[in-house]
């Protein structure tokens, strides 16, 4: 219900879902207004079940208080069903501080996490980069950092399949010098873990593919993200606007549309659905407050994907053994308290 | 000297600004490596001198020390240059955070500054987007960005032109409730400032021109650079990857090469030449370490520009009225002693 073009968009994603890929799924929030959205669809055979929750936590609102004051929200609720065994993975639009709280909350956290981090898979020259937090933890100590970096590498490597992910901090300079008091401590701890940690890595490292994770706070990640969407965006309207300008390149345009559709399906955010959320006892996906249609339509289908492949499961073992031992490692705590 | 190719690329940059502009410069290193590049071009009749300096800051330096400790450094000589009137202009590719450093250290800032700012053009779909800090300053307090604001406010109306410049502040969200412990503070203050603020933006708020002026600490906006420019560079090359696939888009390709070769000059940042050093008592341009030799030539032409348009003068005219008519409407000292 939190998302910009709320129930709509969400209704339809989900109907599309459960059409073509048989995904069952439960609609939590104004059931009234479900109804009427669902009415706008042929959802005959389709697998949809509704359920009621009378509030729900808007952008506006701050994320934590929201949650625990608004104990109908859409988004608590939909983790309630979770909790309770009636869902397998909840996927959101709306507030992301808000599911990540709301999920935090009722979930609970990994063994060792202090706080949950948003990844989103970025595409890249040469393949793809997972980038860490990019919402919800806008303040945060070195301490956090260290986890999303840990979290991410397990991530690259048990989910995205990469034999040994490496990991960067994002900075402003490689130099050990560059940085700011957050990243310059964090740096210091991660160089004694012993995973692929390359040290500091800058923006536009992100999108040559020299590493597999990036990490940053919540603050940075969430501005990089909306950035490279904006800049995609404006790269491709400013280049058709040039296209534009004479007959020839009109003609040009006509025979490389396919090249520019690829191009576009490529860079375009909603091909990859929603970002999972890490840390939390279960699936959870959060998408865009401005989704469109297949944006959720593939946030669904990768939830499921996520849950039938075991992988919050997989994930969860994987963190409490390695993360336990990569703590141990980098002396984290004694560092940090020190 | 502290560039990534210094000196060749400096130099050549330096040459070509001579001869195609009849721009007077001197250059500011190691004598004997210079005369060694300049052996490379023809100069004859370019008005090029040459001043010693025995030292470098390295990009691996901590800036403010390096540059108090090296009094011979190249950017601390040129600046002292340019503080005994036999320079009009500082252009520098090195160290960026030590250029900053040294200009405040040689030059002093403009009264009401704490600290000074680097400030980047951005092209966007509507026209340009000035950001500042663009690196330099990683650690700010809200009083900082304050300054940024006005400075870039100032600098939009004098300098791009803009008859009411629109500022916003970089967050990871449009609502108030957004942002971190910094812009939180930022934000209440800068509410109370006459100019035209319109709150929160987001990043991709600074390629579709909703706003002329977007402030950010250093960290972020060296961030944000380095991001856009290896955007803007992958996508180039994602788009040629695609079109390459099949023979009638390389065709395709052909016909508009020329919007190409449009667009590819619109993003490039060489065309912009380097960015202003706001807040000093002078005018200094900084490049990116990796500058080629158009991005040289481009910001010697620009910083040459601003000083025959006497833009730096009247810059500090009106910093220095208009800020402390700013500071005063927002209560700033109080707001954040408080």
């Amino acid at each position: 219900m939190g998302g910009d073009n709320a129930p709509s968009v969400e209704v339809e994603g989900a109907v599309v879902a459960a059409r073509e890929f048989g995904i069952p799924i439960t609609l939590v929030g104004d059931t009234e207004r479900l109804r009427q959205e669902l009415g706008k669809h042929n959802v005959q055979g389709l697998d949809i079940l509704l359920h009621h929750a009378s509030e729900v936590v808007g952008m506006h609102d701050a994320a934590s208080d929201a949650v625990r004051r608004k104990k109908d929200s859409s988004v608590r609720v939909a983790f309630e069903l979770l909790k309770n065994g009636a869902a397998d993975a909840v996927v959101s639009a709306g507030n992301s501080g808000a599911t990540m709280a709301a999920g935090m909350f009722v979930l609970k956290r990994l063994k060792g996490i202090d706080r949950p981090a948003i990844a989103q898979i970025f595409p890249t020259l040469r393949g793809k980069t997972l980038v860490l937090d990019v919402g919800g933890n806008v303040d945060c100590k070195p301490i956090h950092l260290v986890q999303f970096a840990i979290m991410g590498e397990v991530y690259a490597r048990h989910v995205m399949g990469v034999e040994q992910p490496r990991v960067g901090l994002l900075s402003n300079g490689e130099e050990d010098s560059k940085g700011n008091e957050l990243t310059r401590e964090t740096n210091s701890i991660l160089k004694n873990i012993s995973f692929d940690y390359i040290g500091y890595v800058e923006g536009r490292d992100i999108f040559n593919g020299v590493v597999d994770v990036v990490v940053c706070d919540g603050f940075v990640g969430n501005v990089v993200l909306k950035l490279s969407e904006g800049l995609a965006e404006a790269v491709g309207k400013m280049l058709k606007d040039e296209i534009k300008q004479s007959f020839l390149s009109k003609l040009g345009y006509l025979f490389s549309r396919k090249a520019f559709s690829n191009f576009k399906k490529k860079v375009d955010y909603a091909e990859y659905g929603g970002a999972p959320l890490l840390g939390i006892n279960g699936v959870a996906m959060i998408c865009h407050g401005g989704s469109n249609v297949k944006a959720i339509k593939n946030a669904i289908v990768f939830a499921n994907d996520y849950v039938r492949k075991g992988v919050n499961q997989r994930l969860a073992e994987k963190l409490e053994t390695e993360f336990t031992m990569y703590m141990q490692q980098g002396n984290v705590r004694e560092s940090v308290a020190g």
